[in-house]
């Protein structure tokens, strides 16, 4: 998606060697213009899915899944929970995720009402490295005896395995722009 | 808006004596319909509004700013985060929150490059109570040098101070459903 690959390159900022930052009109401040856009492809890519509902995980894949649900026909969305909270039923299905980003285990959590069973269900993120938020939330899906439908996500990070990991399970992932591996400072696309 | 007054009755939960649990459409699972007619809805009472830019908080103000966004000219979202990440600016402006359904404090952060000096910012948020994590984030615009121009809230307790709390501060509050006291279990609206 050459409009996301030019913000990509105008905006983010590499940190270390191997964090994008998109906090500029991704995952902190948002261009809602651009996440439009987005929306709009995920419907392009996955134009003959029929799905009951979006499930995305708090907090950057909030505003993605929203705008694609409207190219959906407004299906509803569900994001899956970090923290624990009293207003979360205590009725939950619930995994571990491992972030690379902050060095630790998580867990995700989905109240049980929310993913019924027999449902198609499309997974959206922003991002897919090492997969390991999106294999927790298929795991959700299929503790509730639901479908993974397909997997969208904004940018990909080429040179790691989460696309391996994702189809493994066999489930089809989109993904808008891949980068690659970053060498002197540079983002080049796959 | 009666709209969401009925989704109200509908489908939310009380739970204990003062929490209105709205899970099924508004922050857990949610109903991108109604949610797009929020956005209306916020556009028509802040019609005569010149905003840069939509501040809320992460998670569950994310879906209606991107929303409310788009009925205003696509203006840029950006969301105060609660939690550290390395993917956080070192430089950000921070501030204090009770949260009253957490019983403890937490801290808000926004990056300083995502609020400018003389920007004038209009606040979304799903709830109103005390109003600790509204007058939070006007805190963060002012130490910006920016203007709160409007604070939008879906729901709002009448029962509690947030109202008094904000305007105390000079800034308009428009919410678009007030509900009373829960009395025997049943919900009513001012």
């Amino acid at each position: 998606m050459d409009l996301l690959k030019e913000k990509i390159l105008s905006d983010a900022k590499i940190v270390g060697d191997d964090i994008l930052k998109v906090d500029k009109f991704l995952n902190h401040q948002m261009d809602i213009k651009l996440i439009n856009e987005i929306g709009k492809e995920f419907k392009s890519r996955f134009q003959d899915l029929e799905i009951d509902k979006i499930l995305t995980i708090e907090a950057s894949g909030i505003a993605i899944a929203t705008v694609t649900s409207q190219y959906f026909d407004f299906v509803p969305v569900v994001f899956a929970k970090k923290t624990e909270s009293i207003n979360l039923d205590k009725e939950v299905y619930e995994c571990n995720v491992f972030s690379f980003t902050k060095k630790k285990n998580y867990k995700v959590r989905v109240g049980k009402d929310f993913i019924k069973k027999g449902e198609r269900v499309l997974i959206i993120d922003d991002f897919l490295a090492q997969g390991c938020s999106v294999k927790g939330l298929i795991q959700l899906v299929k503790e509730a005896d639901a479908k993974v439908c397909g997997v969208g996500i904004v940018i990909e990070k080429g040179f790691n395995n989460g696309r391996a990991n994702i189809e493994k399970l066999g489930v089809k992932v989109e993904s808008l722009a891949t980068v690659d591996q970053f060498k002197d400072g540079q983002i080049s696309f796959k």
